[in-house]
């Protein structure tokens, strides 16, 4: 019904828009009736097996959803394909913004399609929002390696804690092994705890490092260095290649006052280019002496064990402390708590054994 | 009765030995008497604040009790030693066996009550037994420490759990400081997580080396280095200076390669001998420089009040692991499913879950 007033109040509602004739009700309940048939658990492990990247992408979403309702099937898939996984190399890379991550897993992974692999591109980045931040959402920035039918790329998964990022990672590496990739690339930004979760999931830790004025060994972020099992610096090119030859120098002396890994492997420094590619080859070569060398001693499957049993000891943990400090009586609390023991008004130990009273009364 | 036959059986039993006649039953009763007279929590304060060392030592020793009922008195006679501590400078040392950590700590705290100084000595040692274990139990290898009545050595407290060991210490820095000692000294050996402990209840952390042949910067424990406020080279005597010289310009370059400290404070390396006593007041002169930085810029204080935190938090976070790792349901059910989860029978979050479940149903 049209308005007659020339001067309609603000409060006038206007009439309702009535849906365009184009959308059948055919159609909608056409789209409801798609909508409703998800696959279940036996058919996305069955097409992840099959190498199907359909099913593979589908059965990531499952993992990384927040739907409580999603867990119990995503445990299914992820159980079913445990047994067919565990046979790729798992790389993490990290460095801090500007080292040019995106161009070196670009020209690695383009390199390593080239020889026959299937590659898949993951990420830590605690920081992504629900529209996968920071890293890896922007695909364009590895043009060449979207295409290629070898590669499959996935962002981060978005949470709020890194545990979570971190887990919902640590699964899709299973996923993706299962549906035949062999050899998985973790990204993780040079910040927070997000490497040490990384670490924590691969089996070769590989910082990504520039040549800078002076400054090559600035900026790292303390046990970084400790994690790598290869220092690489990048952009050694152009008029970059003598100062990425001495920044790779001061990094060989760096590693050496670290104590000896427990499996046997002496990290490595190298230079490399993502432009001209000089240098990529031997990246690759580094990684196929370490699992040579892992794999004969076995510490390559020892450790994988032992990050395995650190996972279901961390994912204990941290939900043991997320039951804490969300208890509505210790939220309560927490904080005078905190004050009064920052501010030596009670000792640390006194407080703790008040809200720990306080939390297992209930 | 005196045994007639010439070869006793060797079942046969003597006569019970009576008790000797100079213990009058009234001695045993002063005894009795005096054991049980046990100094109230306030006797204990007070004699602390006053400076009385019989108090200090019976209240460490109530802290050290494992006895569930001393807990609470515990508690009561810290909380009230509390708003008279805080005024010490807390330094923690460690190094490998062999670095000669007691020689250094006699000739280094001799040096500071010859200035005046109130120094305690103490140590964190989760390997230690009940009978008090292996640092600092030998008080003889402190000889001329002992003697000095403004000196205060008590070894490690033992335990079962390394949370437990460093609990009773940093609370007994808080007696100490009460009591009017102005420096404490803690040490602890380069082992485990005993470090990370330490270097979490102190302002300075002093890592002693000594210089090897070209192993200067071998076995140094992951993180360690980057611990270090200073890192002092000892033995740098005789035949040694020049090695010890040498071994100081190579942690120099090593300590470069660390992030920047959030106190802004840069580390120091030195030479010194336990011995011929040089150096040892430049170690004190760094750690006056250390306190003019930190006390200026406040990053001192702002590091205790996370410290408490943190201790407060630490405790929280080993109780409750404590209790789900307890927990008859969990102890049953932890081996088997630890050995799925490493042999990749079922995901680390899935088996996580599982036992998460078990433990919160009831």
């Amino acid at each position: 019904m049209p308005n007659k007033k020339s001067h309609p109040s603000a409060l006038h509602e206007k009439a309702g828009i009535s849906p365009p004739e184009m959308i059948s009700s055919e159609s909608v309940k056409n789209i409801q009736q798609f909508r409703k048939v998800q696959p279940s658990s036996t058919e996305l492990v069955d097409g992840i097996l099959a190498g199907n990247i359909t099913a593979l992408s589908r059965a990531i979403t499952l993992v990384e959803s927040t739907n409580g309702g999603h867990l119990a099937k995503a445990n299914e898939v992820i159980n079913a394909c445990l047994p067919h996984a565990n046979k790729s190399v798992r790389i993490g890379i990290t460095g801090v913004p500007g080292v040019g991550k995106s161009t070196f897993i670009e020209a690695f992974g383009k390199y390593l399609t080239g020889l026959g692999k299937k590659v898949a591109v993951l990420a830590v980045d605690p920081s992504s929002t629900i529209s996968h931040g920071s890293i890896l959402g922007d695909k364009t920035r590895m043009e060449e390696l979207v295409k290629d039918k070898n590669a499959y790329i996935r962002p981060s998964a978005s949470g709020e804690t890194l545990g979570g990022v971190a887990r919902k990672t640590r699964e899709t590496i299973t996923l993706c092994e299962a549906c035949g990739f062999d050899t998985i690339i973790i990204e993780t930004v040079g910040v927070g705890q997000s490497e040490t979760a990384v670490h924590s999931m691969v089996d070769f830790f590989l910082l990504l490092k520039i040549s800078g004025a002076g400054d090559e060994l600035q900026g790292i972020k303390r046990g970084i260095m400790e994690m790598a099992d290869a220092i690489v610096i990048n952009k050694a090119d152009g008029d970059n290649i003598k100062k990425a030859q001495f920044a790779k120098l001061e990094f060989n002396r760096a590693l050496h006052l670290f104590p000896a890994k427990k499996s046997g492997w002496t990290p490595t420094t190298s230079t490399c280019s993502a432009i001209t590619h000089e240098g990529i080859p031997e990246v690759w070569e580094t990684i196929q002496k370490f699992l040579e060398l892992t794999k004969g001693n076995n510490s390559l499957f020892e450790k994988r064990k032992e990050q395995n049993q650190y996972w279901m000891l961390e994912t204990i943990n941290e939900q043991l402390k997320l039951n804490f400090y969300n208890h509505p009586e210790i939220q309560k609390l927490l904080d005078s708590t905190k004050k009064a023991v920052q501010n030596d008004e009670i000792s640390p130990f006194a407080a703790a054994s008040l809200l720990l009273k306080t939390y297992f009364k209930d």
